[in-house]
């Protein structure tokens, strides 16, 4: 937790209002910190149905191996989250660690291993001491209630500099269902790792395949399309849990996710899941001001997603963009190193709506003074038309500062 | 032309030998600097052998489109680089500026178009002013010398703090042969665009399309494997020009790159570019520190490239570097996002001879004190050994530093 709250923060938290079917519990557990919490526990009064996307790291963490091994089981009553350490190349001792907090939590919350969900972040390479848990999440576990959302943020975070939190409602064939959702962002951990992880908790009743397609296509365009330094964890979890609570007040149980009764909830799912992803990036080390990339005229959508992160990752766009330098000259080599199809004499390029370069080359208007304004605002738009399709992507990131390397740089020790 | 020198520059610049059949000079044409030489011209005696290996940016600058179409001539009277101005994303006035160059120079040399070779560097997006050639390439033609080569280099910097020249002796068929090599970094030309651009001509009489297997050889583990930022330019240019004056000690041609008498000559080529190679990552942006990073035990060459590469370009690994921080957290990371076949649980990690995991977890005689002591060093070599085949590859980048942010994030104007 920075002693500095990033200039991007929201000017106010959500109000969280309680998700029938789901209580919390948080303790502080000295995993690493002292004076703060580092543990959450989620509790389930029933099994909920679960669904999650994970890390593509080929390295990935011992918590995250474990979450995948139970996804096939559908089902989850209890969650334990810990910051301070991410139990991530920890070798049989990272195995142990997952297999002695999940039985645990699973005496603690009298289910089976199977039914529990673990993350972890923190400092990798370094043993995480499970026997830690087994001291509190009994006490956790009948302390948990409905009312502690900011709470539960506030545990999972290492160097966010505020806590996550977001919340919809939807409505599903006339009854009324909550979304909330929690995230811990890719900040770096002093000294050691970027994670995100996000927790996602309805009350609507739906089938864990359902849940699953609806979340794997809902991270496309939020948590996947959000970058801050190109760097991917070994620990990047994203889970959604149905209660299916709603079910008590008529809600009939969802088993598609084609199923056309969704469609309020796709969407405010989705909303939410982007609320929360640009929490994640407004927060990102360093960060001063936000930049929303879009790629427009690609071949494809994919073809314009490559660009658009190519854009969003290079450090030479982004410390111009620390220095209000209208730099479209780095944006076009952007362009150029991406590998997909780009035609340099189709090229036009927007800082908010100052077009800069047209027809590969700079536009006969061009305004510096126009240009410049825009990028000493907070939130930067830039558009990239590739004039060859009708491919499109936005993806989001935030500037390079020496803030970042003074965060990312400092002595471990 | 930064005021303070690299700490990682050499101690002293080669003694650079005229190389038969080629002479330089330099010229001061205003085109951005004050006070200094900004073009350079290289004239062959006679029709020289010439190779040339280009950015893979799919927006190119107007004289890498330029020598591209020139290239299948294959001989070469003379060369004309400025730096100042890049000539890049400038439409067709860009296309006209080359034209008018080539044409110029063809003039002053009194040899066809097609002969001629151009390289610009400097600001993107601006018009480049050929006017400014015209008048200065007559007098050039008339001043050229052969014992130019340290000017040639200072003429063509933009940001690099030192010039950077290399050059080698060889044998082929048992007459002595001088490979001589300018180049120019991977600085970024204040305000906007980093270009690798560099020059080697020899006295040798090569055919060219032996030549051009040499270089295009050659650059794989040389400037093909070099980083500051990940940023690919849009005018990165490695030309290979052979004179064929050595001839008259009784060399004969080599015709083919398979020739049993180029071994010699192949040898000392590849020295002199990892040399110059080596020089431009030295002069990185922002550098203290450069890293030597060996990824072997993967599965293919190729897939331990992809993954020396992944953690050559990762902030967060540059970062640590720069803090002197002992951080293989970061190289697991960087390992596992790399997307290539690697099994987290076989990882192994040095740091120069220390080994600090091993196993897929922290070495049991891991000591912070040692592994500390290798990243005070200014060269650091780590090694990845992955355990699952005998693919190997070590690629070279330098630290992130605060200076690299303020080098790149201060206003254009």
């Amino acid at each position: 937790m920075s002693a500095t709250v990033s200039p991007l923060a929201p000017k106010s938290y959500a109000e969280m209002p309680a998700v029938r079917g789901v209580s919390m519990a948080t303790a502080a557990a000295g995993i690493k910190y002292k004076n703060r919490t580092d543990v959450l526990l989620m509790v389930f009064d029933r099994p909920a149905s679960v669904a999650g996307v994970f890390t593509r790291s080929k390295c990935p963490s011992a918590p995250v191996d474990f979450c995948r091994q139970n996804l096939s089981h559908g089902v989850a009553r209890g969650v334990v989250v810990n910051s301070g350490n991410a139990n991530a190349f920890t070798g049989v001792k990272g195995k142990a660690a997952t297999e002695l907090t999940a039985k645990s939590a699973a005496v603690a919350l009298g289910c089976g291993e199977n039914e529990i969900y673990l993350a972890s972040t923190g400092v990798i390479g370094e043993p995480l001491d499970a026997t830690k848990f087994s001291g509190v999440l009994d006490q956790m576990a009948k302390d948990a209630t409905g009312d502690f959302w900011l709470e539960a943020a506030k545990a999972i975070m290492t160097t966010d500099t505020y806590p996550k939190v977001a919340t919809r409602t939807a409505e599903i064939g006339g009854v009324r269902v909550t979304i909330n959702g929690i995230a811990k962002g890719a900040g770096m951990i002093a000294p050691d790792m970027a994670t995100m992880l996000s927790f996602v908790v309805t009350d609507a009743d739906i089938a864990p395949h359902a849940l699953q397609s609806l979340l794997s296509a809902g991270v496309g365009p939020s948590f996947n399309s959000v970058t801050v330094d190109s760097d991917t964890s070994t620990s990047d979890t994203l889970m959604l849990f149905a209660t299916g609570a709603a079910a008590g007040d008529g809600q009939a149980k969802v088993e598609s996710a084609d199923d056309a009764r969704l469609e309020s909830f796709r969407a405010a799912l989705n909303d939410l899941l982007k609320d929360l992803a640009l929490q994640v990036v407004r927060d990102g080390e360093g960060a001063r001001k936000m930049l929303e990339i879009t790629v427009k005229g690609a071949q494809t959508n994919a073809a314009a997603k490559v660009i658009a992160l190519s854009i969003a990752n290079s450090p030479l766009v982004k410390t111009a963009v620390a220095g209000e330098d209208a730099n479209w000259g780095r944006i076009v080599m952007a362009v150029g190193k991406a590998g997909e199809v780009a035609d340099r004499d189709r090229l036009a390029i927007w800082f908010g709506d100052v077009r800069v370069a047209v027809n590969g080359e700079r536009d006969p208007d061009y305004s510096e003074a126009a240009a410049t304004a825009v990028m000493q605002g907070q939130d930067i738009p830039v558009t990239v038309d590739l004039g060859l399709g009708s491919g499109t992507a936005t993806v989001y990131t935030c500037d390079l500062t020496k803030e970042y390397v003074a965060i990312n740089g400092d002595y471990r020790s």
